[in-house]
């Protein structure tokens, strides 16, 4: 059992009952599974998933998307509302959920991009703005799906909270609380600062380990290479494992600041290219100790405060 | 004990006796404690790192490189010489090597690069080529030194060799056989296609992800960018810790299959910068998508013939 903050609520709807979504119910679940009075209602695109979700014993009761009364029954009453599907989703879910959602409800999200969170909750809440709060936990795994979620997915895990003018303090502590009764810790930044933070030590990293792979397969001898392959291309290319449709719409969303780091990449790798060609080793050797230091003192920062079963991204 | 293929020496003489040098001896001493009779001695720059080999107990004996008597002793009645340096010391090291050199010693290297260590080895050794073996144990941890070396490195991994025209079946065999001792598998490739396939699957991740937090350093908000760093960033980053000296000089030696594989990187990474910029999510899904199948089988096909504590270059 985990040590967390108190925490309770009645009703928590899911939408997207994934690796996200499934792991935090599993986590508030499984502090008091004698507490009948609360329940988890999973809402997705495919009944399949919530079947799955159901067997798994990760939510309550499933409803699906599409129908009204069901969505109308789910809402009612819900202490909260987590959006946990690939971001392009945001929008259309909000828009779908806006006419059911009662006044009491804090609707919150797990997405990987924020200020297009924000947007679309603007557009799709207009004057209820407020009861929408910001949110990215810093967990993942290259594995998706609700068969991959773990009950202890955010313990010790940063939760970023971006919060909104609109929001009351109230609205803030009571996500920050839900999170923290996963075993997470809550820090708050803005969504600019968010966005331009992730696309630079988690999106551009995605994108240049799925290139990776690909220039490989594009390579005449593709088979060869893979072949011989061994632990630094495993680790350099485990998040090109990740979920194709996640990461698509994580580039598209976020895709200003992704640029602006991506750019800043293709910089480094120009200096460095000028340097390989010209057989400069103390430039090459400059950049690589300066690189191996910081990146050992990061690892030694956080042997302290991690799980070393961290997968998260 | 490892179930290794037999073998026998009576004299191994390690120039360099860090992770790679430090490693293979172990692993042959720990086959046999009790045959006295073998002797495997240390040659390096620096004596303290020939002291702490010494008190390791990898090492029988240590010579200095600069002292002409040792180096005779050391390398008279030889039967075998490996080179375990980082390669620009390759040609320096077989010219010190060459006049202390007895016709029956086999000598061979343990180099990232290949195309290099074979030039270098025709200018020291001339008509003497026949006696160069190259090999490449494709094998490694981001700890260098030989605190870092571990008689089961090479357990289940692949040893390359390059041989030459002029190296006798028997020389290569028994170059071979000393690393199929360890517990490794040996393959044969020409030198050219070894520089080809190792730019590709190590070379170029290592630029790339030495890369990656060379432009985190270079950002303004570089601290809270390694705040919020995780998994996906440690594993993309884990090579970025290896040795500045071994990569400064494996980034030139091998620098014309490098600039091939980092210019098609580029290009690849130049497509998905155009299909980011608008926001064509069909293009990278298909990209990602490609690529999660491919790394997903590399693992799954991997899984079973790899240790998973697999931490190989």
């Amino acid at each position: 059992m985990i040590d967390v903050a108190a925490f309770s609520f009645f009703k928590l709807v899911i939408f997207g009952v994934g690796l996200i979504g499934g792991s935090l119910a599993r986590a508030l679940r499984e502090r008091d599974e004698a507490d009948g009075k609360r329940t988890v209602i999973g809402v997705g695109r495919s009944s399949a998933s919530s079947e799955r979700a159901l067997e798994l014993g990760v939510i309550d009761a499933a409803a699906a998307l599409n129908d009204d009364a069901a969505l109308r029954d789910a809402l009612s009453g819900a202490d909260f509302v987590l959006l946990a599907a690939p971001v392009a989703q945001t929008l259309p879910l909000l828009e779908r959920i806006a006419p059911f959602l009662d006044a009491s409800t804090i609707v919150t999200d797990a997405g990987s991009t924020k200020s297009d969170a924000v947007a679309a909750a603007r557009t799709a809440l207009g004057t209820r703005i407020g009861q929408f709060v910001p949110g990215h936990p810093i967990a993942g795994r290259e594995s998706s799906g609700v068969n991959a979620a773990l009950p202890d997915l955010y313990v010790g895990r940063n939760v970023v909270l971006c919060p909104l003018p609109e929001n009351t303090p109230q609205a803030v502590e009571r996500v920050a609380s839900m999170w923290r009764a996963t075993g997470a810790l809550v820090r708050e930044m803005t969504a600019e600062q968010h966005d331009r933070v992730f696309a630079s030590v988690s999106h551009l990293p995605h994108v240049l380990s799925f290139a990776l792979v690909e220039q490989i397969l594009n390579s005449p001898d593709a088979a060869l290479k893979f072949s011989f392959a061994a632990g630094g291309f495993r680790d350099f290319t485990r998040i090109a494992a990740s979920s194709p449709e996640m990461w698509r719409d994580v580039c598209v969303a976020n895709r200003a600041a992704l640029l602006d780091e991506l750019d800043a990449y293709t910089a480094v790798l120009a200096r460095l290219r000028t340097a390989i060609e010209a057989a400069d080793g103390a430039a090459l050797e400059a950049v690589f100790a300066r690189s191996r230091v910081a990146r050992t003192e990061w690892q030694e920062q956080r042997a302290a405060s991690v799980a070393p079963s961290d997968a998260s991204k």
